[in-house]
Order: C-alpha cells, then structure tokens, then sequence
C-alpha cells in the first residue's frame, strides 16, 4: 500500500486547531456584523479568464488551474482556477450584481490557494478574511476600518497594538517634494522598509540607480518626524495639503469610533499601485511580531470587470498569523473539545437510563458525550474521556439508580460525588 | 470588456442566503456538538492518486483535477484533484494520524466539487455536513445517528419528519430466502424504488432477466408489513436473527436517546454495496419532499488507506436541499441584514457625536451601520436603511444633541419618538 499523505503545502484542522479557529471566526464575525458588514462566499473557483491578468507574472504562476472535463482536459487545457485571493472574486459579484444597493459592505472568510514554495507557516490553502466597503469614497467608510482592526484585535485578547496610518497621495508628494519623483518605485520600496532596517541599510539598493544624494537628503528631512502629520506636511508644503486633510479627517473619524491607538506613519508605504488613498496596517507592539492586519482605498480595482470606477475601501485580517501568535502567547481556548462530560455506561441493563440522562443533559443544552464502548470496566471509560480533554464523567449505577442520583467524577482531582439530576445540570454548567 | 459570469454550475452566495446558511450550519454544529463530534477540516484538494479508484468509472469522471505546475501542467498533466466527499478524506485522516482516541467523532462541514451536468438546485459546488463515528462498532454508535438527525430537524423546525431504519444485512437474507440471492444487486434496486412505485413498475426492469416469479412472489410476501420487524424477521428465518437483533438494539437506544420518530422499513435498500450495517435515511413526511438525511454503517471504508477493518457509522445531511425546503416553507429567518438601525449623520460638525453613538451601541453588543454617503438629507438614508432590510433609523440632530437624547425611528411604520441612549439600547434590543 502506497505512504497515504495529504496534497504538499495542506494540512489538515484537526478538532484542537479547528476549536481555536472556529473561536477566532466566530469573534471576527462579530466583530464585522457590528459594523454592518454582511458575509458573501463565493465559489472555489473561477472561469481562467476571469483570474488572468490580474496578478502580475509572479502571481500568476501560483494560481492553481484546472483541467477542463472531457475531451479539452485530455489534451491538457485548462478553463478554470481556484481563488487566489477575495478581492477579484468581489469586483466579479459587483459588475454582475449592478441592483447591490451601494454602499455595500461584505466581508469575506474563505480559504484562497496559491502554489507558493511550502514554508513553515506558510501553506497553499489559507483562509483570508476581507471586509469591504464599496461604492462610496467616505473618509468615515476608512476610519470604520479601522476601528474594526481595533475591535477585532482588542476582541481577540491583544494589549499591545498600533494601526499606522499613512497615505498613498501624500506618499507620491512626499517623494516629489524631495524631486525624487521619477524614481517613486524604488523610493517607496525603501521607505517601506525604515521600520525594519536603518536609513543607510533601506536605501542602498538605490545607490547606483536613484534619485541621488541630494533628492534623498530632502527625503529624510521631511521623513525626519514620521510620526508627525502636520510637520511632514509643512515640510512638503501644497502637494500634502489634499492627502493630509484626508488622514486628519479619518483620525478624528477613527478616535470617534473608539480607535484610539491609530498612528500617522509617513514611512508607511504598503505595497505600490494598489492602493489610491489612506493606506492603514496593524502591528502588536509587544514581541516581534509583524503586521496582523492591514488595508487602504484603492477606488480602481473592483470596478475592473464593469469599466467604471468604483470606490473601495478595505481590511484584510491575517487570520492564519493571528492564530499563529496566539497560539504562541497561549490566547487560545486550550483542551482539545468543547465536550463538558462524559456519560459512562455501567451496565447494559441500565443503558436505558444512561442514555436518557444522556438527552436530558442534552436537552438542557449541555455538551454531554456517552461511552461507546462495551458497558462496564469504568475505569477504562474514564481513562477515554481524560484522553480526549472531557473534564467530567458520569457514572449511573445500580445504587444511583435506586436513590434516583447520579455520580458526577471530576477527572482533574478525582473527586466524586452524588447529586440529584437537577444539581448535576447546575454543576456541569458551572 | 467580455461578459464576467461565474464558473459554469457555481453561484455566489450573497449575503440574504448567507445568513439562512449561517444560522442552518450553526443549528448543524449545535446539534454535532452536544453528541461529543469535534469539528474536522481538510483541504480543498488531495493528491490525486488519493482519490481515484474510490468512486467508480462515473464518479471519477465528476472529480475536477487540478494541473501540476511549471512543466509537467504545461504538458497537461494533473496531480491534484478537488474534493469529491467528505468520507475519503476521513479516511486518509484515519490513516495518517494513527494516535486518534478512538472511538473518533467527527463533523465536517465543507464543500466538495463535482462536474455533475448543472441543473435546477444542483450545483458543482456544494457543501456536505458529515458526522461519523470511527472505531467503534456498537449499537449505542448506530443509534446516536438517528438521535442527532432527530435533534437537527427537530431544531431546524420541522414539524413532521420520519427517520427510516434497515439494515443491510436484513436485506441480503429477505433475498435470499425469496430465492433470489443471485440477483440480489437489481432486486435491491427495484425494492428501493418502492416508497415511490407500485410492485409492478419497481420490478418490471426484472422481468427479461431476473429471479423469477416463484422468488418475486415469495420476496412480496416478505415485504408485504415492511414495517414491522418482528413480522418480517419471522417470514425471513434463521438468517433475519441477527441483523433484526442490531436493529431491536438501535431502536432501544434511539428511543432512548429522544429519538422517538424512528420506523423499521424493510424496503430501505439506500445504495449498495457501501454499507455493511444499519442503514437509515430521514423523510420530510407532510409534502413530497425526498430524503433530507441519511447514513449507515460502513465497516469497509474509512480503514481503505491503512489496509485494516475500521467500524464506522455516520449520517450526512442534506444540508442544500434542507436550505432549499427551508426557504419554500418560509422556516429560515427573512430579511437580508442582521443590522438593526441605521445612524444617520445629520451635519459634518455632528459627526463626532453620530460616530461616538455607534460606538456606544456596537460597545452595548449592538449591530448598527453609520451612514456612509454625505451627511445630511435624512430622507435619502432611511430610504438605504429601508432598502438593506433595517429596520430603525437613529437620528442625532442639534435639538436632540442639546437635549441629550436621540431620535429613533421604526422604518417600518414611520413612527419616530426621541428618548435617552439608555432607552435607545433597550429599544433596540427589543
């Protein structure tokens, strides 16, 4: 018989993993519904067509493709591919769903794939887990999310966060007032890199081909206080006028909302091209982990498929690296079930009344799990249920029978004691 | 710009028929969940010698398989396939992770994919809802199945349903003591057609080249009180004593797990070869709705990659075909949103005001959406409201600002009355 394994770069969510995502969702999901944002999924898959040309060629190369059926799969074409990411598969629902009253807020948690060299942590099925606002350029729609970062990220358990804040416009005049211009790529690039590496380390990729020395001595005067809006937008003077009244108006949008932590970071670039206006990321400031979240407008992508331009603006949550850092820092639900007890069998003779106590548990909304295996030999069952992390066991006897109680075990400590039906329901929920 | 469609047999799930799937599944998982069945999930794709020789000629030609990439995809060849069930993944989950405590619960709730033809309700994606127990062969297993159909259906809000039960086995003897074992295959698929023919239409594909009138005549006779066991097992003989004595053991312990709909049906055949046990199969009964359940015990399958016996009894539910009856009878929860009101945004200046209130009633565990569009012109935001399906608008203006009260208005009958925020959050959670 051949080694049976699972697909590289997949894995799967065994019950312990699967209750902690499920808890992690569950609070993200609520945290989006609060807002109003209502959930959309769409299908695994997309026509090829649809998925090309949207990814650049690095991108395009990790979108897993799938034979047609029939003839045309025989001859190795393929017409469809899995979802890379939620963003295209929305601007898809948009264009084809033109009677979406505007604004509409969706967020999205799905697993998307991408045939990226496997690494630890990083595999090739992944949920993404994308809130958007679409249809309406709102300097309130940006702040909402942020504050949903905020929520979501206070909601999980962090102490320590920071949203910075920054804006693609005042990032293009920050880079023209230093007459760097002509060289915003590769300056953004760097700049992106300040809150990782020292000045000297960032920009000496463009040592050879940049904007030069002098260009770049303005640059650091003006980036000299990163944190600090209204310098930053003295020292670039008329071109950060427009941008910067813009982040002072999500900043007091975001405190309103109850954000309190949201930063101006000038250095602040994510990505290139994407994005058209604030640009936000979430980072935990205690320990070294990086970003968690992050998000901007970017009013030209969702109206690809329909021609025109509709206003965006969006957060993506980094679910995968969330549950990563807090499974770490022990921010998890730990035991591997959400079972409270398990109810024992003594005897067949008295399965009757085990298994009624079994639903009547049940009935009182109790997560209750009965032994499966042959009656009798208790101590085999509870050697079962410590196993599998149940803290309770139930024992039903002949003599609890006849004085109508039961025995409720604490397989922690040992302990064992008699009650009636009622305390035990009151104790199991305890 | 080409037409953008979503791929051929997928649909996007948009937010009104994501909320009825949300709250199905999360009945689905309560149900699971007070039987002790932990939440399992597995990739979306598996390697795909993992899934071929698992479904026959015709399932295989359903399987969407996935190309290699780099070189050998350019050549067309696949190494991945798509999901096709639920079960066959269990299955190499079992294999790989041989530390599991057995017995092993377990539900999943996700999709899988098949190029079926596209037709009205069948889709080529779809989700399962399976629950299976693994490792243990034992009745209490058998009847813990019938007891969570019962519960989900019961707590979906079916008011009539009927869970059929009959064991494979049964049925090989009720063949053979017609005289028909030789045709067993055939003659258990025209008995399976008879909750829905008469004798003579279920068994007129049988006349060129079956068992014969002697057997037919015999086999009526067996199946003439096809719900009563006793007389059934009678008629049959020696080999009816088993299987009728796993079936008198199920129907105990259903009965006593609160699972008191549950009725002998020797005519239930539910596919072939596959199952080794009690079979079973849920009807609704009032209306001619089909199965909306089903499982059984299969003692073969889920030990296929590790090459020994492994019992396993399991139920799926039809969870499509539950949303799609559920919506007909109007039995899912109407309206597209779970937001509850509305805060409109009066004036610019009022903003702060407008947002804090959001923030306080989210902070109350509220859902509420802010107005996204340009503040003012109140009519044109209760029309939004009104059209996502809310159901109150709030309104902070500068009489109610300086009164330090807020304005609610019910979107459905117009009425509007202005009170303190303390009532305001009552009001809501109304």
């Amino acid at each position: 018989m051949p080694p049976v394994q699972n697909a590289r770069g997949t894995r799967d969510l065994l019950p312990a993993a699967m209750h902690a995502r499920l808890a992690v969702i569950g609070t993200v999901r609520e945290v989006f519904a609060r807002y109003g944002f209502e959930p959309l999924e769409t299908p695994a898959f997309e026509r090829i067509e649809t998925l090309m040309g949207k990814y650049g060629d690095e991108g395009e190369k990790l979108v897993f493709r799938i034979l047609e059926r029939g003839e045309g799969g025989r001859e190795g074409k393929a017409d469809l591919a899995l979802r890379y990411d939620l963003t295209v598969p929305l601007a898809r629902v948009i264009a084809q769903n033109p009677a979406l009253p505007m604004p509409f807020k969706r967020y999205q948690i799905q697993p998307v794939w991408r045939a990226d060299r496997p690494q630890k942590g990083r595999f090739r099925e992944f949920y993404q887990c994308d809130a958007d606002i679409v249809g309406v350029n709102s300097r309130v729609a940006d702040a909402e999310c942020l504050a949903v970062v905020h929520d979501a990220l206070s909601r999980l358990g962090f102490p320590a966060f920071q949203i910075k804040l920054n804006h693609r416009k005042l990032l293009s005049a920050i880079v023209a007032a230093a007459g760097a211009a002509e060289f915003e790529g590769s300056v953004l690039t760097a700049i992106d890199k300040l809150d990782k590496v020292a000045w000297e380390a960032a920009f000496a990729p463009l040592a050879e081909n940049g904007p030069g020395e002098v260009a770049l001595t303005r640059l650091r005067a003006i980036l000299s206080q990163p944190h600090d809006l209204e310098a930053v937008a003295a020292a670039v003077g008329d071109g950060a006028q427009a941008p910067a009244e813009e982040l002072r108006a999500v900043l007091a949008h975001a405190a309103a909302l109850g954000a309190k932590n949201v930063v101006f970071d000038a250095t602040l670039a994510r990505g290139l091209g994407y994005y058209t206006g604030p640009v936000f990321e979430a980072v935990i400031t205690d320990g070294g982990v990086g970003s968690v979240a992050g998000g901007g407008r970017y009013d030209g992508l969702v109206g690809m498929f329909s021609g025109r331009s509709v206003p965006a603006v969006g957060v993506s949550l980094g679910l995968e690296r969330l549950l990563v850092v807090m499974e770490e820092r022990g921010m998890l639900v730990t035991g591997g079930t959400r079972t409270r007890a398990l109810v024992t069998r003594f005897s067949a003779d008295l399965d009757p009344q085990a298994l009624g106590l079994a639903a009547e548990l049940r009935a009182a909304g109790l997560d209750v799990e009965t032994w499966l295996g042959e009656p009798g030999a208790l101590g085999k069952q509870f050697k079962y249920a410590d196993s599998r992390g149940v803290p309770f066991a139930i024992v039903l006897g002949p003599d609890e029978a006849a004085a109508g109680l039961v025995a409720l075990k604490d397989l922690k400590t040992g302990e064992q004691r008699r009650m009636t039906r009622g305390e035990l329901v009151e104790a199991l929920r305890g």
